[in-house]
């Protein structure tokens, strides 16, 4: 029952901060288009759709990946709430990043433009550290994990759920270089994430089902 | 557990999109509104409530399919989770892309009219391939789907779940041709919908439970 | 399951809609308040608060109505489903009908007040009468009901399910007679609403459960 | 059943309310910041960050009472729904709440400042009220919490849930001082929160289960 809860207000927030992206999606102002300018208006937005498609994904990978945390979680402590929450806390910061980044990527201050692809992949960080201490935490208080999951469980998977902080901290290093690179990496990364992790089945490929899925997958 | 999770998120994402759509309807601003002009401001602001209404019962025509699909599954796969957030990605953008028509569908550039009426259809024709894709992977790994479904199912009922992002992108030609006239058509094909999938039962009509409904309706 | 995802759709929608309310309530521009007349502006805006509370009581009454009937009901129909879109629909406009409510109603104009406070008393009738058609609906097709609910409850619920779209049209009436007037009766509506259905109940009050509570508690 | 869509349509409004907090974070218009300023602009304005944080993390808390309070109810009452209603009414308020903070904590007029402050302060105090509410109604009716609820649990516990009013009423005296004292004083009692609910259970600390902790524990 409190795992329910709690799973279901995390879908909540996940859900709502997904669906909240759209709003950096702006249609232009009727009045400022001219004749025929719409699409060619639009095209010159492409930092937002860009940003809109890679944030998304990543959330979704997110998602995903608190998923398959808590599938194997039998017991929630007090701690695991509000280290959940300090997730959430991230999370929900994304659509305020996902803007920023979206009106300063093609600053013509490329400093802004840093400033900007910096927060944003700092943010990532904050919720890839968070995921880290979830882990972490679990790891330690194996009891907490469900009598089907393999004791090893915690420990094999720790680079899987454990390596996000780090690797999106040197994305940090990378938007003080160039924001639109860090950007593009965000979603070559996104990409392989979503692919690799598919086609890390391919015996029996996709049809594994992923509440049985051992953890040696 | 992991299929209910998935269909929880899909339901928030789902109602986030749908409720965020009241945002295309939008308040004229008191200081510019004449005495006793409200009622006609609104109406001149037809585009925003027309574009609501069509786009509310189309979301709520996708849920409902969505709902439909998923009860035949038992298995979720990763895979299908990807395609699923595929899915989601296109429909968040349709609170964007209905504001869009509503303000450009009466712009006194027609060219403009018809990117905007494109770009919906076009949106929606994203959600109908992904319906599609989802559609035409469980055809093909039919061991993910319920005990109950018939096994000539998915093929039988192919017209109907994978044909939709075809349908849209002929509205999207039909949007270079006249922008008003492609929402009206969006309109009809609705209406046609929720009518019709009720009128195929009229035997014992609308009392058929959708739970145990035999595929062949 | 087909109706605990149709519930969990609704209780997402109610719940979104709900929670937009707050954007009724502006924030005032920090650069065109004088020093100390905070206050002084936030009371001005009494509008906005009035409307939010007043609609926010009146969304949970429907969200405790929608709760009641279809604890009653065992199967859901594709005519059930679409009706409660269009319920849903009425509900997502709320937000916006507040907002116009809350810049009108103290409008120089008396012309536009009427027409906001007509504009939100007649998007409650549209809810009002979705509420009655899935009622008539339900009392036409009482195979749909639980096995515990006495067949007599649709009929003899029908006044409180059943009237909800005339009782808010004769307050579209009393717009056009006094804008404040209308959110006032709105609002004690709502209050004899909350207080009578408790204290119908005053024998062992509070504390019979509603879920066997019968229907001619 | 009925206790399931309840918490189900609360998460849900928790759930939108904190997620849009996102929305205190105002992204600087591009066209308005100088080369290079983006980060200097943004820690200008650190009231939104902070405001931001410490409401997310006091609405996280009070999603955790929630939580913790409807777990031990068995039944759900008319009442109790209403109560509930008017708890989530003030929830739904904080995002405004925080976004007046924000606005004004750093106002060049105090008297501004301490208005802001007082109104955030003020909303947290009938979120409290609104639980000892809850908490009050529970005591009166026993017969309502689950069979395995210590029949002391409500007494003993009366400071923990019934006090949030009186605590926070507190701080809008403070608000009045000093506007970022207040908002420092929200931070270090959450963070004491927090941290004591963890450290009272040291013995063998964190992995204690929620739905099981004895109301003494």
């Amino acid at each position: 029952m409190t795992k329910s809860r709690m799973e279901a207000f995390s879908d909540g927030v996940f859900a709502v901060a997904i669906t909240l992206l759209v709003f950096s999606l702006v249609v232009p102002d009727p009045a400022r288009v001219g004749a025929g300018h719409l699409w060619s208006e639009m095209t010159a937005r492409w930092p937002q759709f860009a940003s809109y498609v890679v944030t998304f994904i990543i959330i979704g990978i997110m998602w995903v990946n608190h998923h398959a945390i808590f599938d194997r979680v039998a017991t929630i402590t007090r701690t695991l709430l509000y280290l959940n929450i300090l997730l959430l806390l991230s999370i929900v910061v994304l659509p305020y990043a996902t803007n920023l980044l979206a009106a300063f990527i093609i600053s013509s201050s490329s400093a802004n433009a840093h400033t900007a692809a910096a927060f944003y992949s700092g943010t990532m960080a904050v919720a890839g550290f968070a995921f880290s201490l979830i882990w972490m935490y679990l790891a330690a208080h194996r009891e907490l994990l469900t009598e089907s999951t393999d004791p090893s469980f915690a420990r094999k998977e720790l680079p899987r759920f454990g390596s996000g902080g780090l690797i999106y901290l040197l994305r940090v290093g990378i938007a003080f270089i160039n924001a639109v690179a860090c950007l593009v990496i965000h979603a070559l990364l996104a990409a392989y994430y979503v692919l690799y992790r598919i086609e890390a089945h391919t015996g029996a490929p996709e049809t594994v089902p992923l509440s049985v899925r051992t953890p040696d997958g």
